[in-house]
Parts: C-alpha cells; structure tokens; sequence
C-alpha cells in the first residue's frame, strides 16, 4: 500500500505543509522514521524529532510551531494523535480485510453461514453451527457441533471451540484459543483413582470481548461459564469452569481463575494473578501482578497485592519490611541480650 | 435430543410422580430450570427449589417428602445424585460419540487404525502410527512417525503428539496440548551462545490419564517422560524433560515442573505451583496454589505452602505475621528507644 | 534405523572390542539398557554399570581399564561423552530429516519457497511469505501475508505466525507457538469501556533461536518485538509488545515479561518469572524461578530472586527469617512485657 501526503491529508481533512506528493508506505515512531515512513508528533516531549526524523510525512497538530526548518513534509490536524489512530485502525482494517471460501474446508451441510464471510482452508464448520455476517475465520479453526457466532466476529488460526458455545458480536478471538474445553472436575473413589464429572454446560462470550493467543476458557459443569460484554482477555490465561466474569473487565496474560469464582465489572487484574474458586471480587477491584487471591473481596473498588494478598499499601509496606527482616531479626536479639543485662543489674 | 419423564425413569429405574409425558430437552440447576429443563434435587439446602422451580422435570430421592404441592414433574430414585451424574454422562457420550473417517485427511499408509475410529478432517497420522480400537480424533489433530495410541483415546481438535510418544488405554487429551515437544537442555559455549542437547527420548502416557488443553509435556531427553496411570492434568500446564508424575496424581492450571523431578503417586498440586528440577515429592503430598518447591519432599501426606514452600500451617501462621510486619517493626523501634533510656536510668 | 558396532565405530573413529556385528536400535541410559541398546560411560560414578549392563553395544573413553570382565561389546573412543552427543544429534538429524511437499496445502501464488523444503499437510503459506532453503514447515502451520523465513528454519506442527512477521536462519519454533498475535493494547473510554488500540508492528525473531512449545510471542503495537540472536525460549512463555530480548538470553517456562521492557543479552530468567512493563534488564542478570522484577536491574551480572526481588543473598535471608516469623512475633510480645516489668521496677 503506497499513499501520497495529499491522500492521507484529505482522508484525514488536513492541510500539507511541505511536498503534497510525498509517499509514503508504512508507518514509523518519528523517531524511527525513514523514507517512507509516516509518523505523527503529538507528545511535546518528542518536538525536537521534528528536526531530525527521516520520516517522509509526519501528522502534526494544527497548533505546532516550528522553530526550525523542517525536511519532512508536515499534514495538519486538529488533533494528531486521534488521525494518527484512525489511521493505524484504517491500516490495520485493510491487513485484515479478507473475505471469500478457500479450499479445502469442511462445512457441514447443516452449518449456517452469514454474509460477506472469510473462511480460511483448513477450517472445520460442524453440524448445527450457525455463523453470523461479516465473520473472518482463519485457517485451520475448529467450530464445533451447535456453536453460535454473532456477527463480525473474528477467529485468527488455529482458534477452538468446543461443542454448544456461543460467542457474541464483534468478539475477536486469537491464534490458539480454546473455548470450552472440559472443567477440570474429577470425583475421588475409595481407591485413589478419580472418577469424571462430565461437564455439560458450555461458554458464552458476549460482545466486544477480545481473548488473547493460547487463552484456554472451559465449559461449565452445568451452565455456563460467561465472559461478559467488553471483557478483555490477555495471552495464556486459564478461566475455569463456572467463571464469571463482568463487563470490561481486563486480565493480563498467565493469569488463573478457578472455577466458579465471579469476578464483577470493570475489574483489572494484572499478570500471573491467581484467584481460588467458590469467591467473588467486587466490581472495580485492581490486583497487582503475581498476586493469589484466596478470600472473596467485597469492597468495591480497591488496590491489592501479594500472596495472600493485602490491601495495595499494606503490600508494599510489608514488602519493604520483609527486604529489612535479617536486620529486624539481629536487632531483637541485640534486645534479647540486653534485657537480659539490665534484668541482672536491677536485681 | 428430546426425553419424557417416562423415558427417563425407565433409563434411572426410578418412579414417575407427576406427568409421564414432560418433555425434556437440556440439564439445568434445579434454581435455574426452565421450561424443558431436566434437574435434580439431592442436597437438602435445596429442597425449598423444589416448590419453586420451572424445570420440567426433577429427580429426586425416593425419601424426599413434600410439605407443598409442587408444579413439576418428580421421578424417585434410591440416590439422585447418583442417577443424574450417570445421565450428565450419556448425555456427555451421546454428544462427543463420532465416528467415520473425515475427509480430506493424511493417513499414512504404513499406519494402522483400530477399529470404530472417528478420525476428523484435517488430521495428520504419520508413518509407522498405531491407533487402537474406538479411538475419537477430532479435526486438525497431528500424529507423528511412531507414535501408539492405545484404546478408547480421545483427541480432542489440534492436539499434537511428536514422534515416538506412547498413548495408553481410556487416555482423554484436550486441545492444543503439545505432547513430546523438545525438552528445554542446552549446553552453554564460551562465547556465551548455547548449543542444543538433542533430545531423543519420548513421553510415555499411561492408561486414564486426561491432559487439558494447552498443556504441553515435554519429550526426554534419553528415555522417557513419564505420566503414570490415573493422572489429571489441568489446561496450561508444563511438564519438563524427564519428569515422573506419578499413578492418581492431580495438578491444577498453569504449574510448572522442572527436568527429571520425580511426583509421586496421590499428590494434589494446586494451580501455578513451580517445582525445580531434579527433585522427589513424597506420595499424597498436597501444595496449595502458587506455592514453589525448591527441596525433595521425603515426608509423605504433608501439606505444603508458600516460596520457598513451608509445611502449611506454618506458612499460614508467618503469612499472617507478615501483614502486621510494619507493626511489629514499630514496636522493635519502640522497644529500642526505651531500653535505651531505661539503661540510662539504671547507670 | 538399526546398526553394527563395527558402522558405529566407524562413525566415530573408534574401535570395537567384543563383536563388532552386535546390533543396536535404539540409544538408552547405562543402568537401563537392555539388547538392542546402545549406551555410553563417561562418568566415572556410573563405572560400576559396565559390568552389568544389558546394553548389547557401550561407547568408552579409550582410557577405561577394565577391573573385571564385560558381557556387552565396547567402542573406544578418545571421549565418549562427545561421540554420543554426536550420534544423538545425528539420530535426531535423521528422524526429523523430512522432505517433500505433502498434500493438501495451501500456498499461495504469491509465495516463494527455498530449495529443499518439507511443507506437511494442511499448511497454509499465505500471499507474499518468503520461505528460505531448507525449512521444515510441519503440518498444520499457518504462514500469513508477507512473513520472511530464513534458512533451516524447523515450525513444527500447528505454529502459527501473524503477517510481515520475520524470522531468521536456523531458528526452531515448536508446536503451539504464536508469534505475532497482538499487543494487549486498549484505551479506557470515559463510560468504562475499552477501545483497541490497533497493533500494526511486527514480531522479529533473528538467527539460531528456539522457541517453546504454545509461547505467544505478541507483535509491537508500532514497531517490533525483538527476539535476538541466539535466544533460547521454553515452553508457555509470554513476551508482550514491543519487548526486545537481548541475544544468548535464556527463558524458562511460562515466565512472563509485560510491554516494551528490554531484557539485555546473556540474561537467564527461571520459569514462573514475571517482569512489568516499560524496564530494563541488565546484562547477564540472573532471576530466579517465581520472582517478580517491578523495577529496572541496572547492575550487571548480579542474581535476584523473591516478589519483589532482591538481591538473590538477601531474598534467600530474608526467606529464612519469614519462616521464623511467628516466633520473632512471640519473641517481642515477650520482650514488651519484660521491659513493662523492668520500667515498674526501675521506676
């Protein structure tokens, strides 16, 4: 894809202030820009680049005043860092934009598609299984037996659904994702062995949610295990059976909940986090990385950290204490030793 | 699938109270049933549900008594439990019993399939394989050179299994687990490059193992990594060169066991434990969530927690003393200011 | 694959003593070999297994003197330790040496591929990739837009790898892995919802890196992750966008390191590490297993371990002192109502 400065000014209702006929090919930071590149300045602290960059076209905000000559060519905009993003959405849409059936696939004949599909080779369509409109399925997913996709719902490579899920509107969904895998839930018999439950029930992601590379969420015992509408999911997260988990809500990568916690709204929970089954946590609660969770939290909209974990400041002053305990623990023996001193010399 | 009442008491040898003819056509929690919905009632902090709840139908125990009328319909059974976890799981056979050879596929000709197979499309079985008798392997599997499968294994869609691996009887391994991927051994240069150690070894799954999905076991580098009879492995779980996991072990998501450690057998490890390498856990051990083993535990049926790990009472009792840590080092200040004045009045 | 003593001597410039048309078909450890076995002796611990392996062929340093007599048949080499490595890689040489592009695939028009490739079944070349000489491209893997591979490049089964991705020579990526999955990037919108920030950059993987099985290495939001020369990554790690991991850095399984943090080169992190975003790691850093790194490591060459880390002494310090915790607490309520005792008494 090749534009010219002009081009991009009139997508981005800007005014050129150097070469209308600047071209330009991928996108850069300014301060990585070649010929070629288009970049954007909209953080003061970056000004200086203006002077240096090799960046062919950079998106300046209408207010920049330059104090120097510049070689790149200048587009003009109310706000920079907003065109510069519909800009990386605009180029990003384009990269993705595929459509048409490649062969082979194995669609059921049974399986529902919706308009204006893409279907890679290699993707399985199961019986019963009903696609909505404006759905890209990579290569090489699995859709099983009566799995539902609303419209616009995105699957890169390799993605896995297992039977009876249903996967809202405008869901986007990662290369390696596995949607309801079997609970993790085994009763014990007298001998030591473990006996299966089956596990029935299925997941349900609802709209806009986004589900990291390699994410596994399994399928409830019975019911549903449910990642609410907005909830954002990161790389290598494990959702147990009978999760819950409420409306934008965010969680970074390798973070673990088990099974049947629910975790309320617009919650965040960092990286590596891991939450015990059977608790709730309060709508709008943060969890710094690393941190285990073993108690429901029930007060909304508070700071936690460590293992068990503690309010956020606690955390940190225990933690600092803890750097410090070899020296806490000489001083009260130091302590120790005195006392016993003085309790001779009073006596 | 669609039942009545009277179908389902047949099936259960149970007793219809109510219509015979209810239609049933899903499972549901007897406080969540609708319409159609098939339920049961066993534990008796439910039994107010019983007055209340649309399902259609409900198995109960043959010595419930009503102290109301109630509106839906009642089949009688010894246990409840008991019947509707037998039902869970016809209903659970039903769902995934496949079979037929799907098309296209790559079967090598050298390899040889059992009978009653279900082999999905886009599955890979390579030279020399050997698949035992009612094997299901869904879609997009990969089955390397050499590898034996033994009866009754179930692939779910992606699974991967290299070369050489040997898979027992009643094996159930979910999506996107990697079985006999290259152990993780290099050998450092001196210029402060690393050289690879081939691994050559395999993994060796004994007979009614499940593996969840994402999980990845790692190949020996000589000899074999070994999953004994029994085991549950949950999803994103690793598994290094060499390990021996050890008959009716159960590890929860996303722990981690280092090259060549030895689990023995009845040990529970909670989810994102770490484990070093070249270990021994003693038989029925059980360590709580998070926690890292960095020494063979040779004591059996103790409970450890924490990192490094402590019997688990003990880590208990210090992780509560590390809350009050910034306390308990006011009052060592405290102390030290007074017993300095103190020896000052006693000089 | 089957062989004489005498064609393994010869491979290895060595000489028989015993019958050099004794036949070896596999390779095993000394202590567990059985006929059919080739084994090795380097380590003097283990010289007590010469008299009694079963092991039908035994490689030996030409140095060994034999105290008794030996039923298995000997190869004398100068060091045995290095002959066997050597058959190891040349046994693996060969049962990964496949060639021959297997159908049915998916390459598209666009694509160009190297001399010598092996490109399994069910793999999807996309539009624009350039594949170098003599890559192996197992079954399953899915190669999108305008993605570069070196030379000798090995994808075993079911990788995946996102558009203008670029990976370099002699680089190995195992099952499961994704390489160029997006960038955890969302903006909060004022109603509590998250807008996506779209994720044009790319992943760069240079020469002679391994990459684990199911590791998601996420593209750069602009920009690139980087993964230098020589890096060797395990199983289930998470690099974030717009890392840059430094060259010879070594990674253990399922650590996970957040956006646009710079590991710096010859660094060695354990697994279950995590390290937050926007830091730097210093070169030839040591962390161990579990720890959690929150700050940027300045200081070169040094270890650390702990949540959060500290100088890997004084972790290990102030672990010891945690474990003793609830005594030092009881050892200062003591002292407290000591010095109560002794100021009445002083008074």
């Amino acid at each position: 894809m090749q534009f010219t400065a002009k081009d991009i000014a009139f997508m981005l209702n800007g005014t050129v202030e150097g070469d209308p006929l600047a071209v330009v090919n991928h996108l850069a930071k300014i301060e990585e820009g070649a010929t070629g590149s288009l970049s954007f300045l909209a953080n003061p602290k970056y000004e200086q680049y203006i002077y240096t960059t090799n960046a062919s076209v950079v998106i300046v905000n209408n207010s920049l005043q330059l104090t120097a000559p510049v070689k790149t060519t200048l587009i003009r905009v109310e706000n920079a860092y907003t065109s510069f993003s519909l800009l990386l959405e605009q180029y990003n849409t384009i990269k993705l934009n595929k459509t048409g059936v490649e062969e082979p696939n194995f669609i059921h004949e049974s399986a529902k598609i919706g308009a204006q599909p893409y279907i890679g080779a290699f993707t399985y369509i199961s019986q019963d299984a009903v696609i909505g409109d404006n759905c890209k399925i990579y290569p090489g997913c699995y859709i099983a037996d009566n799995v539902k996709l609303g419209n616009n719902v995105t699957l890169f490579p390799g993605v896995k659904i297992y039977f009876d899920c249903v996967i809202g509107n405008n869901v986007v969904i990662h290369s390696g994702a596995i949607i309801g895998s079997d609970g993790f839930g085994f009763a014990p018999n007298a001998d030591g062995s473990y006996k299966k439950v089956a596990q029935i029930g299925n997941v349900i992601i609802e709209d806009d949610v986004e589900v990291g590379a390699n994410t596994t969420i399994d399928r409830a015992t019975m019911g549903s295990t449910v990642i609410r509408k907005g909830v954002k999911l990161d790389n290598l997260i494990q959702i147990a059976h009978n999760v819950e988990i409420g409306q934008n809500t965010v969680i970074a990568a390798q973070t673990g909940i088990s099974g049947s916690t629910k975790v309320a709204e617009n919650v965040i929970l960092g990286g590596q986090v891991g939450i015990v089954g059977h608790i709730t946590i309060a709508k709008g609660t943060q969890v710094q990385a690393q941190s285990g969770i073993s108690r429901s939290i029930t007060e909304e909209d508070k700071k936690w950290g460590g293992t068990p974990a503690l309010p956020y400041n606690n955390n940190m002053r225990s933690n600092i204490v803890v750097s410090r305990l070899p020296d806490l623990e000489k001083r009260v023996n130091e302590l120790e030793k005195i006392i016993k001193e003085l309790r001779k010399s009073v006596d």
